[in-house]
């Protein structure tokens, strides 16, 4: 059984208390965050406290806190030579303090309270200092299922930029979407089914072989017409250099 | 039992020839193509031909080929007032010579000859010259358990230019996240759940309520990061229109 204290109550602290409840393999001793409110509800069994030098013993310390707050929480833990990791994708794993056994264990999935945890897949990045402590990270992602990848400081600030493009920025598509679908009174919905399906076709194939439209078919006609239809001028831009990297003879036009 | 002929041997005309076969309110009763072996393998029961003179008397005629034939077709027809849809995003119901009752039927999804029949939902814009007509799409619809949504062609076209965001440019984003992952030897599975979560959220919420990210964070430390880790000059591009349109202070810096 693998000891661990969560300290945090974003969504990702959340996210990790409510997986590891539902392990057998793991235990979550004790939940630590500033304002104890946003912790006392839930759930009853696991100990909470507001006093980070009342931290108990335990196998892991999960640092789910925001980026900018990882150095100075690692720092003020009284205790030395235990594992610790953060969850953040951008940060280095030497912004942990470095009296302790330092490691990385980065959830890469949009977590939200909403998150439906039964139907959410999450995949872990593990980074360790000690090779032992990559086993102890390795256990804590096989008792809740979960897929783990070993991926380096440096391999983690690329993986969190690519992610903000098939996160952050996908959404701005069917935000831009939206837009359109709302101006000319079109339920939204309708785009619901080709937005999962274009999700779902990656799943076995490269993106590149699965690229359609008018820009791949080199239908110039069809996207001018879809350029003069954009009412937002950025809308525009957006329309013509993701089509010119579609296809390269797009900006020689 | 309403009675079929299809036109054409594309993905869409492979993947409603798939569809009618599994039901028992339809029957396509004849399969026409240009070149025979195109449609020759399968489904053996159906009828073939490669003379549009031989075209067998139905109750709906669906065009199912490019674009740019629409018109060809529908005017070689030998003969009238017989209910004839294409099944075009882009094109006008007007494309379609006018001595048949003219209609549109067009599937809004991503269809590949490898697409799942079993496992893709598929929802049908419908638009009628005349109003009866309008009905014996809607049956045709519900026999294959499709929802439908009455879309003139003016909405049409604006639709079709929003599924090219959440479609084809959605595409392009993984595509550019490959790209990086496999610059930095990081395996692109890691990003799946992702991909598929990000898509599986707005199935219930706005995607504007559901925005995350370092640009709708005002986290401009990142962004630049994350600009300058992008090694294609188009990339930086990309990132940078869609911050600002996420985040409209991330153009005044």
């Amino acid at each position: 059984m693998l000891e661990v204290v969560i300290l945090g109550s974003g969504n990702v602290g959340n996210h990790l208390v409510q997986r590891f409840e539902k392990s057998t393999d793991v235990n979550v001793i004790q939940w630590y965050n500033r304002n104890l409110p946003n912790i006392n509800s839930f759930p009853k069994s696991i100990i909470k406290t507001n006093n980070i030098n009342n931290l108990l013993e335990a196998d892991i310390y999960i640092i789910a806190v925001n980026d900018d707050k990882i150095r100075e929480v690692s720092s003020k833990l009284k205790f030395n030579n235990r594992l610790i990791c953060h969850t953040s994708g951008s940060k280095n794993l030497k912004e942990l303090s470095s009296k302790n056994r330092r490691a990385v264990f980065y959830p890469l999935q949009t977590i939200s309270k909403s998150s439906d945890i039964n139907n959410i897949k999450t995949p872990f990045c593990i980074e360790c200092e000690n090779k032992d402590d990559t086993k102890i990270l390795e256990k804590l992602c096989n008792s809740i299922d979960s897929k783990f990848y070993n991926i380096n400081s440096k391999q983690r600030e690329k993986l969190h930029l690519a992610a903000v493009f098939v996160n952050n920025f996908t959404n701005q598509m069917y935000s831009i979407a939206k837009e359109i679908t709302d101006e000319n009174n079109i339920d939204f919905d309708i785009l619901k089914p080709l937005i999962l399906e274009t999700a779902n076709k990656i799943n076995n194939l490269d993106p590149k072989s699965v690229q359609t439209g008018p820009a791949i078919r080199g239908d110039f006609e069809t996207i001018k017409k879809h350029i003069n239809n954009l009412t937002d001028i950025k809308h525009k831009s957006v329309y013509k250099i993701l089509s010119s990297l579609i296809n390269k003879d797009y900006e020689k036009l």
